[in-house]
């Protein structure tokens, strides 16, 4: 009998049992190449810009993106700061699409938690001007954006003719949701893609950073209701104990985490060894591969 | 302060919330356009292809498409007629990947299940030919595949240059785990795609099938440990109460269910509204979708 339970074992292990694409250069699997990467293609993220979400479960680590949303990630660090989410809940998950968190009783003002010294208003940043970004450019095409790539480690959609750049909706990416108007979102209630990358949304709405470590503590949390899965009974929310600024967090209680840089040539050859996959598995290489497939290595 | 607690739910609602694209030819929601659809744009799935895959916590209903994997489906068939799966376990989640199912004891012939009258040697069929497919094309262009579209519900890529089809690993497909030999699946050790389209798998592996109802119940699986998120203690599996091929059930017992027909007047409709949302929250409709962006509706 065929060794079944290896099956898709295999599917991913395939990296790790090359072949020789020819003599003169062996194809070296991405974890080969992630593996002999040196120091210098890891860079470690600014504390100012991480924030801890602390679940009963564990911790989630995200990254902002000050160079994309510096208003609403000036927000998100002034709340986090004043604990405004200590307390606050998960109230929303969507089968392939969203967790939503935040204040659950927002809406109510008798009951809305205080903002503090947040902003109550911020100009919509959907996208910003391409003009003085490093933009390391996926030769792949791509059906929602003229061309494709990574900006220190967020993957971007991008605009030759009208020169923008935005982040896009890609799994893990965290977004500020908003009411009709562009500019009513203030970063106060957030959103973590955990499904199909739903990029239909990117330049409709602020994505503020992206989730680095722990988003299976995210994705797998019980669905709510369909349509919208805004769960019917409040005790099935999480409850968020606390987000934190790593910056706030003294230095020696950090987790050491290193996220390698988009811009090297480690991140160039282990996406084309995932375009291309050469080795006992795989039977056609794609020839491709999509910006919501390449993920951005953490260690 | 802005009603926050509706942000996301806005965006989700937005398309219940019309506005005119013009005077003459208003703009219809995907659902609005769905609530108007006359029944005979719906189907009803063959019972011999549908499978009932009973959790603890509820029931999945798949479809198989025998027009594409005919051995495979025959033999997923035997084996659901003949109790294979049942009381055997999903074993593996990894996240945003797939959930695995099947004999966690496959590879350890002492404690394999036995396969019963099923076939212990199939071909590949991870393709097709195009001939005799009638296929609703996606005008949409696509990285991946030539061009794409759906058949009979399905999401399928397409080449036509060597002419052939093949299913498409969006979310929710049913595939066939196998080891490096492309014939060395059978159908006994299944995975459901639970995270961002993997369509580097695309015509390497035998696509079976595809989840119509539940993938929330195999989308929030606690992860099994990274990286490929088999269990480390067999306790942390879900059973397999049973699968039953729906045909083997008596028909007052069968759930109805009806599939949108993907050549339908409504689907062509429903598409064309999310590829280009005209409503109060989108400010920029995308002109575009992507093959795995678009859901088949079931009732």
């Amino acid at each position: 009998m065929q060794n079944h339970r290896f099956a898709v074992l295999t599917l991913a292990l395939a990296c790790l049992l090359p072949r020789l694409a020819s003599a003169a250069t062996p194809y070296r699997s991405a974890q080969q190449i992630l593996d002999a990467s040196p120091d210098s293609d890891w860079r470690t993220p600014d504390p100012a810009n991480l924030l801890y979400m602390n679940l009963p479960a564990g911790r989630v680590i995200i990254e902002l993106a000050p160079a994309f949303a510096p208003q609403h990630v000036g927000n998100i660090q002034t709340l986090a700061h004043e604990h405004f989410w200590d307390g606050e809940s998960i109230y929303r998950a969507q089968d392939n699409f969203v967790v939503q968190f935040g204040d659950a009783d927002a809406d109510d003002a008798a009951k809305a938690k205080a903002l503090g010294s947040a902003k109550r208003k911020l100009p919509a940043e959907f996208q910003r001007d391409s003009k003085g970004l490093t933009v390391s450019l996926l030769p792949d095409r791509d059906g929602w954006a003229d061309q494709t790539g990574f900006v220190d480690g967020f993957p971007v959609g991008q605009d030759r003719k009208d020169g923008k750049t935005w982040l896009a909706h890609c799994y893990g990416a965290l977004g500020a949701g908003r009411n009709n108007e562009e500019d009513s979102s203030i970063g106060a209630e957030l959103y973590v893609v955990t499904g199909q990358s739903p990029r239909q949304l990117d330049r409709n709405i602020t994505v503020v950073g992206r989730v680095l470590q722990g988003m299976e503590l995210l994705s797998a949390l019980p669905r709510g209701p369909a349509p919208m899965g805004f769960y019917a009974d409040p005790a099935q929310r999480t409850a968020i104990q606390s987000i934190q600024r790593a910056s706030d967090v003294p230095a020696a209680e950090r987790p050491r985490l290193q996220v390698l840089r988009t811009d090297s040539r480690t991140f160039a050859d282990a996406t084309e060894a995932r375009r291309n996959r050469v080795d006992d598995f795989y039977k056609r290489p794609a020839g491709h591969i999509d910006l919501c497939n390449i993920p951005v290595p953490v260690r």
